[in-house]
């Protein structure tokens, strides 16, 4: 078949394989809020059968011809056009750059990988994960090396680049290292004034779950969340799913503490937030989707550890949570709720983390996996080097590998090369929200206020709006006057930490 | 491409046809009850793409060689393999005689129409309806004649082979005259007998929602249903949906009146236990779908009218009634919940409609249908007809066309030739609890006792686990010694209504 118009039969077939995605990404927020536990088998080839098809028409043998011709032809595209047709070369590269058989091998091994950690994880058994994750190392260390040769980048780069397109070693290497300049002082500076200043008044509950969830919904709306293209539901782990038009946010509550309920529904609307912010005549597009997991992270950090922990907000939420919940009392002032919401203290948890110190658990992981990767670092050795390094960066060992390596899902789920762009995110969070401040007059005045119409319209302009347009530097270059960088994070954290 | 086994090279194909099928069916279910009220077009889009590519699954070019040479060594395949592949023939001619320009045309005529119906039910206006009606009927005329010149039938037996295949007009003629020369006095004989009783005591509310959904869980359970693979929710209209391995049904509340609730939930649990109960082995294939909607309709009403309004149910049902809604005294007495559940009253509304002038209803469109389709009835002159027909058959004439031949999305919705499958689906559960009574020993006494095992046994080996073994009347004369009739209807509502 021969395409007269190449690029809009590419937009075509692009849109196509968007809505065989958009479905899926509703079946996979079924699976964890609404499937009955005995449908897994059947969602899992209903999955499948979607994720083949939409690979089969991604390297459909007509695709090369038509990028070319587009290609060719690129000076006649508009930005918009021209970009898009450069995302859809770069999603392609990604596509083909496997054979079928390890796409298959991959999701099997780490299928498999994932349920044998469940189980591991519970028994804090390390050495029962030890082979399905060698499995899983090795066929991941199989599609770094094609995506590499396809790329021409280096093993984790090509990793990285499936999460964060344009994401390099070199470059995190150079933030982190910066970062490790003055997160450990700082850390203990922020502990020990926290100390001087005294423990903060427990918030005794219990708290139903009807008032957080109705408090949720209600931050949800007074950040901007549209409820008549989404829903907020319950799952075992919080996390933004659907589409834009049908964005899908979950938290879980526990009626001893609705805290960590509350964040997670401000820090999955800051994700949301972006899905349903980017424009809406490229929703269909590659040019359309997010950019990348770095800008992803920032628009979720943004909200829930710029925006919804500073002192403006926390003074407009508390006044919320006395009615909501029915209290009152010294517990209840802004003064000591914003204590607690930004209390800092190492941990063995990355999830738990506060935000001083949870770009070392980053560090940490992103050091191990690429040893491992790189045959540094052999599997069986990673418990023993993971309570080394947090010795190191943290000052604590975990008493079991439970709570230490065994922690996370990503490694057993196969994202390697994803841990950076969780605190490249809370840069680029910091380094927005500056710049923000910088342009909007009075924006921490209408977020006192509840009002977060601004700094909505800000995002959407300067951010949500580029889509995929841009690379990640260049949006932020355009939005904050420079790239990627650690000093507006910095000075956010001495702000908040070690000031006033 | 050349399959060496071509019967094995369909079932691949059919497996992932039915992939997309079930995701689907899951996407269409969050739909009525989930999904926000922006995400229309949106889901939309996804369903339509993936109709789009089961259909071009269906019609490749390589389909035709392969049920050619499938069907050449038809004499090896066993014969659940054999029906199969009839079954993909079957399928694949009602596929392959649209063009698929008319397959387009269909959805979205029928898609524009169903929507001017909302509308126009709410003002109770017909002529609103009149144009987009007239373009789904002109559409679902040539829909008639391809699928006609296909199967070789005449069109009106094309459209209802979709819902029931095999079923046709004569047959259909035949059995509706033989339910008419007996309803309408049994229903003159019925009322009598009823008003000589006196009327029933009120069951006053509110029952709250709640409560209302505890009660529905549990006599779903008690029917069999399985909640490690399936679900209950609310939706504005109860209906069964899902797949087989998560089988999700609704039901929706009003808290001044649970009975219409609890009845839903039985007549879905119905439909669900025919979903889950067949072949495992088989669940992918064309011959492990519901053989038709008679059968389908078969299994709810066979739960809901013969089983669930039996006095021995009634009797069980009772009790917990009270124990959950905290009731006592006569109004709660079975005794008085038996007359509430099998009173019978001419009414304006098909789906408010009790057993005995359920058919009436019935019969009424399946006249109006058959005549519109053969050109004899225009659609201008359908409200006068209808209204013709209602003091006819029922003997009262509606107020409007709002509770008159607006009340059903069936016709605006494209779904001409369906009608009739009710109340075939209402003799064929009249039949089949008959000989399941006759074949299970103390069969009534179990359900008196809440205990459905024998009869979801005897529905699982006699129909259940036939699939789309054999036609529906091969599997209705196998499990009742008889094809479909009306005697064993006639003499379920002659013991119910007019003796004892």
């Amino acid at each position: 078949m021969i395409a007269n118009d190449p690029y809009a039969e590419l937009e075509r077939r692009f849109a196509r394989m968007s809505a065989v995605g958009r479905a899926g990404a509703i079946l996979n927020w079924d699976r964890s809020t609404m499937m009955p536990d005995g449908a897994s088998e059947d969602r899992a080839d209903q999955l499948a059968t979607l994720g083949v098809i939409a690979h089969e028409m991604m390297v459909a043998p007509e695709m090369a011809d038509l990028l070319s011709r587009a290609e060719d032809g690129r000076a006649s595209l508009d930005p918009w056009r021209a970009a898009n047709l450069r995302e859809m070369r770069h999603a392609w590269i990604h596509e083909n750059a496997l054979p079928s058989d390890l796409v298959e091998a991959r999701t099997r091994a780490s299928s498999a990988c994932e349920m044998v950690w469940r189980e591991a994880k519970k028994k804090a058994d390390f050495k029962a994960l030890l082979p399905t994750l060698t499995e899983v190392v090795t066929i991941t260390r199989r599609v770094g090396e094609a995506k590499a040769a396809a790329l021409g980048l280096s093993l984790y780069d090509a990793l990285l680049d499936e999460y964060e397109p344009g994401g390099r070693c070199q470059r995190i290497d150079t933030l982190f290292d910066e970062l490790e300049a003055f997160l450990p002082a700082m850390l203990h500076n922020a502990m020990e004034r926290q100390q001087a200043a005294g423990a903060a008044l427990p918030l005794d509950g219990p708290f139903p779950v009807e008032a957080q969830r109705k408090l949720g919904l209600e931050m949800a709306k007074t950040l901007g969340f549209d409820f008549h293209h989404g829903r907020l539901d319950v799952s075992a782990h919080p996390f933004t799913g659907g589409t834009a038009d049908d964005v899908r946010i979950t938290t879980r509550y526990d009626e001893s503490d609705f805290t960590r309920a509350l964040m997670g529904v401000l820090h999955e609307t800051g994700h949301a937030l972006y899905e349903a912010g980017r424009p809406r005549a490229w929703r269909r597009q590659p040019v359309g989707n997010a950019r990348g997991m770095v800008l992803h992270e920032s628009q979720s950090l943004l909200m829930e550890m710029q925006a919804c922990r500073s002192d403006a907000f926390v003074a407009f939420a508390a006044a919320r949570l006395r009615a909501v919940f029915g209290r009152s009392g010294p517990a209840w002032d802004a003064a000591n709720i914003h204590r607690i919401y930004t209390r800092v203290e190492p941990g063995f948890i990355r999830v738990d983390a506060d935000e001083v110190t949870y770009p070392l658990h980053i560090m940490l992981r992103y050091r191990l996996e690429r040893a491992v990767l790189a045959g540094d670092l052999a599997l069986a050795d990673l418990p023993a080097a993971w309570n080394d390094g947090m010795k190191e960066l943290l000052g604590i060992v975990p008493p079991n590998d439970a709570v230490g390596c065994l922690q996370d899902i990503h490694w057993p789920d196969g994202a390697w090369g994803y841990f950076p762009t969780y605190t490249l995110g809370a840069l680029a969070a910091a380094q927005l929200f500056a710049a923000a401040r910088k342009a909007v007059p009075n924006l921490m005045l209408a977020i006192g206020k509840g009002d977060f119409a601004l700094l909505l319209g800000w995002l959407r302009t300067n951010v949500h709006g580029k889509g995929s347009l841009a690379d990640t530097d260049t949006i932020l270059s355009q939005a904050t006057g420079a790239p990627l960088g650690t000093a507006a994070f910095q000075a956010h954290l001495e702000s908040r930490y070690l000031s006033a």
